[in-house]
């Protein structure tokens, strides 16, 4: 493969790379947002700067690899916050190795010629449902990740939301708690500090719940799902109290915003009906006002290579979900 | 005046309509947002649609004498809603003798051959600041009005947001405190519900506060801000209690939207720093994001034209304030 700048508007594939604390993805997306081939490592832990690159490098070369010589249209990123937006230095929470990385710098300077670009991952969630899943056709919709963080993407208008400084879409520190659960930016009681998965758990194990002897020492949203769906009644109101919150949440959000759908993903959304029941219960008692009454609150359609098609979504759909030159 | 379309964009004044419950205003306003001329009568109270008409009516050929003959090069009209939106059909909570009115259809066949638009006049006062007050140059805005109501407006991307229905911008119903006030929306605790002028006055009459004699009946924001300025301390509590709500909501409202200006305007907010000093520090110690630390959130800066030089900006500046074909 050489980088190339494509003739034609999304002929190529686009080399979509997305970027967590746990696992570096990387794939090959073709111009219809289909994943045509994509890998994925675990991103090194307690590593330094160059060892993280080395190994996100390596990935690439795979990719590229895989490609057989084939041209890519450009090179979409999708990764964790924050960042310095849309120059792509990287300082991921959950990647202490990296502070003010030059991540785009980088990948730039090995595949030269093509336009390289990033985004916060839960945007990238976002446009991705928008363009391939659950929020196709619609104009107005917020695509949310409920998992460890509370993350989210605005599509306004028809076209990704980016703000001032690309951080638009941060729907996790919406205050759902006045004064409630201290939260990792330094507030209080935000969505994400009440309703992310660990603090869900948490909440559970602390009103009793007993999870599964061998998760005993680090229960997940999964653990906590299951005994729920066996009956058990803190887990069940553990979810209650979650989707409860996000509810209200999400109401406040579509009326400052007016979408029509929103969509949720992430490992928290996966308790299907124990998190979306309490959750649209709790929307249809907040969001009163006439225009959000019939607002649609789904579930993310896509699977585990959203990441990839979102990341890909910033070149291959550069209209709609990239706004800068 | 005849109307007739411009042949050249914003080279002609714009005739502008604000259709309020207690007043109408219409008013020529050149192609910067200068008010050239304008004039207010008092809505008709109690008033069925016919007459309701008949009164806006009168007032648009005072106008459009007042022009002697000159052309503009489109309507713009600012109201209260709900309404119908862009079709115009309004159904304001406080004109109860309209309901579905089609006062868009009923202009533009007064004044055919020109554009004839219509938005929110919450959406109108946002859009005056972004045009021609405190939020001049800043691509990333919400505009707010704190009076008998509270409402708003966004700009993102340096253009107005209509969101699916036209919409967007309803920061008044933004939840503050969990199963708090009942709201008019039907909801409970909206910011609407917790700082609109009249529910300040009265929560500090409960708490005690004195109005001045002659008003007590039915005491005002300014009777309330006489009293604090003063010293009552009930009357600065009530201040203190509105600005720390609107603070958090403001805080939810920038972490989702990436904004990095908030400006309010309304009858609340010309209590000056009795109101924004609260609401400062409110804001402060819940917007910890760090892409929400450094915005602003400042006093409106246009006067009571703000309404005019807004609705113009629909037709004036369509660019960047009109959405549709």
């Amino acid at each position: 493969m050489h980088a190339q700048v494509g003739q034609n508007a999304a002929m190529h594939p686009v080399l979509a790379i997305d970027v967590g604390g746990t696992k570096y993805a990387a794939g090959l997306v073709a111009p219809d947002g289909t994943v045509v081939s994509s890998r994925r490592v675990p991103t090194p832990q307690g590593a330094d700067a160059e060892t993280l690159w080395l190994a996100l490098e390596s990935l690439i070369d795979a990719v590229v690899d895989d490609a057989g010589g084939s041209t890519v249209d450009g090179v979409g990123v999708g990764a964790s916050g924050p960042m310095e937006w849309p120059a792509g230095l990287l300082s991921p929470l959950n990647i202490p190795g990296w502070r003010a990385f030059p991540l785009l710098a980088r990948i730039a300077a090995k595949l030269p010629g093509v336009p390289v670009r990033i985004h916060n991952d839960a945007i990238c969630l976002a446009l991705a449902e928008h363009w391939r899943g659950a929020g196709r056709g619609h104009d107005n919709m917020i695509g949310m990740v409920v998992s460890t963080g509370v993350g989210g993407g605005l599509i306004l208008g028809g076209r990704a939301v980016d703000g001032a400084t690309g951080n638009a879409g941060h729907i996790g520190h919406i205050v759902v708690v006045p004064d409630g659960q201290a939260c990792g930016c330094g507030g209080r009681g935000c969505l994400e500090a009440e309703t992310r998965g660990p603090r869900v758990t948490a909440w559970a194990v602390r009103e009793g719940w007993q999870p599964p002897a061998d998760t005993e020492a680090n229960p997940s949203a999964r653990d906590l799902a299951h005994s729920a769906r066996a009956g058990d009644p803190i887990a069940i109101g553990a979810y209650e109290r979650a989707g409860s919150l996000l509810g209200l949440g999400i109401a406040s959000a579509v009326a400052l915003t007016d979408v029509d759908l929103v969509v949720i993903g992430g490992g928290l959304s996966q308790a299907g009906p124990l998190l979306f029941g309490p959750l649209r219960a709790s929307y249809r008692r907040h969001a009163r006002i006439d225009f959000a009454r019939s607002v649609s609150v789904v579930p993310a359609e896509l699977n585990q290579d959203a990441g990839l098609v979102g990341a890909a979504a910033l070149v291959a759909r550069a209209d709609r979900y990239w706004s800068r030159a």
